[in-house]
């Protein structure tokens, strides 16, 4: 007698169980374990489709950040530098795209590695992927989407002066090597400072908590940013012949507020999406609480964070200029956004608040003493990334609860935890010599870099080209026409306007 | 003997259930027992992370909403207060998610209640959260984008005369009370109109259905923008001496187009995402639907009832007006979505077509009373989401049908439905109630905040700014800048550009 | 003795398995099949709710592609049309949806069918739906992103000089009826060209595979262009006296950018949507692989593709041009993008590099040719989508892989790939048939109809409509107004502003 593995007939396995001689016994658990071989194989093919179908979504998400990049960066700089600056956030993606694959990605996660940057073959060009679970491609488009923003960072603070070659040199660097080596210390099985290492052989018994990248991203690509700003100087206007400060207003704050929303909309596959995966129970006694719950957690102290720290710019920023700032107010927000990105799936709700409020601090305070320094950078990127980075990546050692960092962190609820929440200093140790090996890391690699560009008049552009903007010079032309200039000899305006001869003339925005 | 969990021997049990012993007999049910318990336990799992991974992308599509609304205002408002109008968008997001947090979204869905307004302990400040399925993270991030999404409407009734305090204070006051109470009422589990009332103890037996919220959300935004408008009146210059109605275009059509096309993109998040849960069944007969095919019914009929109405909207106007506007296509669309809002859910396809149409002529025809009641709203936003919206609610009492009705409020095939499919006309009178009662709250609290703030001269800008524009006089300068004015000295154009010293010089727009 | 089907009481089944007599047995395998038909039953619907979830999120990438659009268009052309184009887009979404509703998803899917065109009664107007298993309202929605988006194509090729009402006719002609019936051909499950014909019958044994639609959207859409922008020749002023191409330069690169990143994010949804359904195993032995794996490869090789389509027009126009070209770079980006479409499922990543750097050159090579027979196609449409697209379509048929080309479309392993790779021209021989006759089909129906068009002068606007731009004539007014016109009596920058009287007047950029 026989039962197909699909369908269960009570009357036939009746027989089978009423039954004790051993061929039917043996037939009746063949039944039952096949059954419960198939359920267990389809289950094990929802949680991957699940889990890829978040993972997916969350890429995308990320990747339209970079939109978000191109809108901010172009809102911000003047019009004459508008299609260069969206070119190289284009370039951004799409280089980084090719150079994440061929070795960055490999660099990044290839493992078994020496620590210091992975190399195992199959990660190279993806050669022959995916060949374990939790490695599909839906990671490496995500991790894509994290290499190009680094890249995004470091465009802002070299903006409206750099060369476009300096520009495709160091942003195929800045994705091909450098980013991915600091990604591997800290997010890699085996990298030498995670607090996801396989072997929990940790550093402090702790290892660094960058859940999503305050450290790894924001300070890589601010750091860098720091270095080409510094060594190619200020853009000519910025401060005046007495060394005052002067503000070389953006082009469109409309795009500015565009670009800043859509930021905020892909942080919540930034943040949230650092789980990789959302199907995972945390505790038998509450079963409606999981990693889906952590995942909505670390969205709502994403949240929190970045309002806190609007709102406390739009504040002081009223009672230290006098006006209500939008743009002010957006870098703001996007200042509490980088600061949580660290402790964002570890911290209590309540304690995202604080985080905003000091990154709105930390920003404000960095932004004076650039202004000090004579330091240019046209979107504050090494202030805003940098400097609420690296507070984000100290937050983390002083806020992570127990319970959050053994949850997410698999550990037995002996890992070390935020001090202030009674979890000793090695967590924040640990975070403290992130800070410092991706400072040094950046410095020694990207410093050295865009030095050697300016010693090869590679990185600044001329004096006339500055002038003129590189629209006109290199790219073209200007990115705007209201006007149609070359409709000149058919007059448009002058057929249909309402207004007569004596009216000003259609304004020629390109000429 | 003992078979591991997790595996099945058929060898081993065949073993066990041949024996016909009774400890063999115990192992034997032990370990299926075990067996199903592991399988019910993931299955919980997928289940929960299968709709927290749909409620909180479709959180996300919701927030998008407001940039969405950013770009609509910004577009439709003159250029001399964009920043302004995107200032009060951004803040809605920030402000409001604090406020929130902190204590909106206890009024709404804290419970138990009294049936008025929430207070559950735990959910201010999300105290201990989450403490129970189907509250958590998700759900409140779903309903702050909710909530912010009420106060963009209002903002852009008030657009371009409205003290900016005056906004912190209304857009607090609603996001954080009036709204929420108001969503307890028809949303929340003992809601006394809602139409889930755990106790089933529902208005007229039925409740009223307002499945996204035509009136929770887009009527109490409407509402309170009405009274705003009404209160500080119309903006210099929308009506002549002789009482014509002066068109004070916006400045930017690409930026309504584009807002308006990101609500769209966003409603598939406010609509479908309604259901909160996706992973449900429906019919024993027919395995294949389920509360998944309800979900994309909904996106399907919201896309219906929007077209709709902007086609037809796109005809009468070229009737009435003579030209095929976009900017009336774009609001006509949004009147569309507007109403489908409440009944997306309940009716057929064909319906939405029909709400679409209706919706169309509302708009239309509450702009004309606008007109001759000198009434001045810059985003026709009383109109749009007050008057479509609540044509939404009554259309719900008209079409909505019985299968459906059933399926969304797990009823057993007993609740009344829309008059005009047969179902009565108890759930019309609920429909009834809610309107008023929307209009009667949101009158008597909003009403007398508008009125306050008016009297202690708090509400409306002076001639002067209002003159100039709030940017120059309170934001700190003018959005664009298509030329460089900090570049004066250096005259870039003058070296580059093709044209002649002759030729109109750059414009300042800026000046 | 009676055992709750949904909880296991090992000593009560113990019980009943120690028994051996017949009733005992048959209440025992009566438990265990209500179990194993439980959790057959939850695990279907988990399923369905996991499939749809990820199509209709799908869907709404796609539908972001329709902003996408027009944001590209709008930035593309001059000022002047802005409106017009904006229009055109929002339209063909609304009258997409009506059309499509009504019968072109009838025509498209409703099976069975004749081969040529699908009638099944019950998708006329979704009347009787869903009816099966696999055509679901996300279904519906997602075909429909799909088919406004080969309207959008059309109308860049025509833009700044057709009449609005001719828009409306070949729109709703393409959506409602060319589009679907090539959507039948080769994506029905009894298209006459289909790789998934569910009888086996293929052509060539092999049938043509155009996983997301170069040919079936791309080519459908850039022919229907070309025909148009043939028939109505180029726009004033597009060639000089003597025959040379003068450059029409759009009004707003950064429209362009924003769009080309917005048609990017939704490409997310086109390509690896276009699988249907995401939860599927492919092997035992490798149980983390499955269809999952297949949709982020999709992915993964159309960010490949598109990416080195973009640096390769980056480097190829700097040789050729002499700057480094952000709209150049966008067109080219989506080139590869269009190439991709057709085979992303079934080639490798390092295929997919081949195939942008292609796509390249296909599109610089015919934008050559276009300019030398004095083709206007202000989006390049007909050149992008209908050039690359068909690139995209033979690329298939030479770099199908035979794994991939076996497991997406259900083979046995003895299915005709790509010819490259060793698979016989069976396959190339299939995707030469596609091109053929989608391009036929188009022109036996768009030429004719846009040849009546023009004979009957309902195609190209008047000298004076298109010398002035058709938002001044036909739309209302200009898109935009930096300054306000309107108040011209208040002179608010005479108050506020820092120029004296002197200095040029405020631009009325509206006049």
């Amino acid at each position: 007698m026989d039962i197909a593995a699909t369908t269960c007939s009570a009357k036939d396995l009746a027989v089978l169980l009423s039954s004790s001689n051993s061929t039917s016994s043996l037939a009746a658990a063949t039944f039952l374990c096949s059954q419960f071989s198939n359920i267990s194989s389809k289950l094990s093919d929802t949680t991957y489709a699940v889990d890829n179908t978040y993972l997916l979504f969350s890429a995308y998400l990320v990747f339209a950040m970079q939109l978000g990049f191109a809108m901010l960066c172009a809102g911000s700089v003047r019009a004459k530098n508008t299609m260069n600056i969206m070119l190289t956030n284009v370039l951004d993606a799409a280089a980084g795209a090719i150079s994440y694959y061929l070795f960055g990605f490999a660099f990044a996660f290839g493992t078994p590695s020496n620590g210091f940057i992975g190399r195992h073959h199959s990660f190279f060009a993806l050669s022959s992927y995916p060949e374990r679970p939790g490695a599909d491609f839906s990671f490496f488009l995500y991790q894509w989407a994290f290499a190009i923003a680094a890249a995004g960072i470091t465009s802002g603070s070299i903006a409206e002066r750099t060369q476009f070659v300096a520009y495709l040199i160091y942003s195929s660097f800045l994705t091909g090597f450098v980013y991915p080596t600091v990604s591997h210390w800290f997010w890699s099985t085996d990298g030498w400072a995670s607090a996801s290492r396989s072997d929990n052989n940790l550093l402090f018994g702790s290892g660094a908590i960058d859940f999503a990248g305050s450290g790894v991203v924001h300070m890589v690509g601010g750091i860098a940013g720091l270095w080409g700003a510094l060594i190619e100087g200020p853009r000519i206007g910025r401060f005046d012949r007495l060394g005052r400060s002067v503000a070389l207003r953006g082009h469109s704050a409309s795009l500015v507020v565009l670009g800043t929303f859509l930021l905020w909309f892909g942080w919540y596959g930034f943040n949230p999406g650092s789980f990789l995966t959302i199907l995972k129970g945390y505790e038998k006694s509450r079963p409606y609480y999981g990693q889906w719950s952590a995942v909505g957690r670390t969205a709502v102290t994403t949240t929190l964070a970045g309002c806190t720290s609007a709102l406390t710019t739009l504040f002081s920023k009223r009672l230290l200029a006098g006006h209500w700032n939008v743009i002010d107010v957006c870098n703001g927000l996007l200042g509490g956004f980088a600061a949580i990105t660290s402790g964002c799936a570890v911290v209590e709700p309540w304690a995202a608040i604080v985080c905003g409020f000091v990154a709105s601090w930390v920003l404000i305070g960095f932004n004076l003493v650039a202004k000090k320094l004579k330091y240019d950078d046209p979107l504050e990127a090494a202030q805003l990334h940098g400097g609420c980075g690296a507070w984000g990546v100290i937050f983390t050692g002083l806020f992570a609860t127990k319970r959050y960092v053994n949850e997410v962190y698999s550990g037995d609820g002996d890992r070390p935890y935020g001090l202030l929440m009674g979890g000793g200093g090695k967590l924040l140790a640990a975070q403290f010599v992130q800070i410092v090996v991706i400072i040094g890391w950046v410095s020694v690699t990207m410093g050295p870099l865009f030095y050697g560009l300016h010693k090869m008049n590679l990185l600044r552009i001329s004096t006339e080209d500055e002038m003129a903007g590189m629209d006109m010079t290199r790219h073209g032309g200007f990115a705007y026409a209201y006007n149609d200039e070359d409709d000149v000899s058919v007059k448009p305006w002058g057929k249909v306007g309402p207004t007569s001869q004596s009216s000003t003339p259609t304004p020629t925005l390109t000429a």
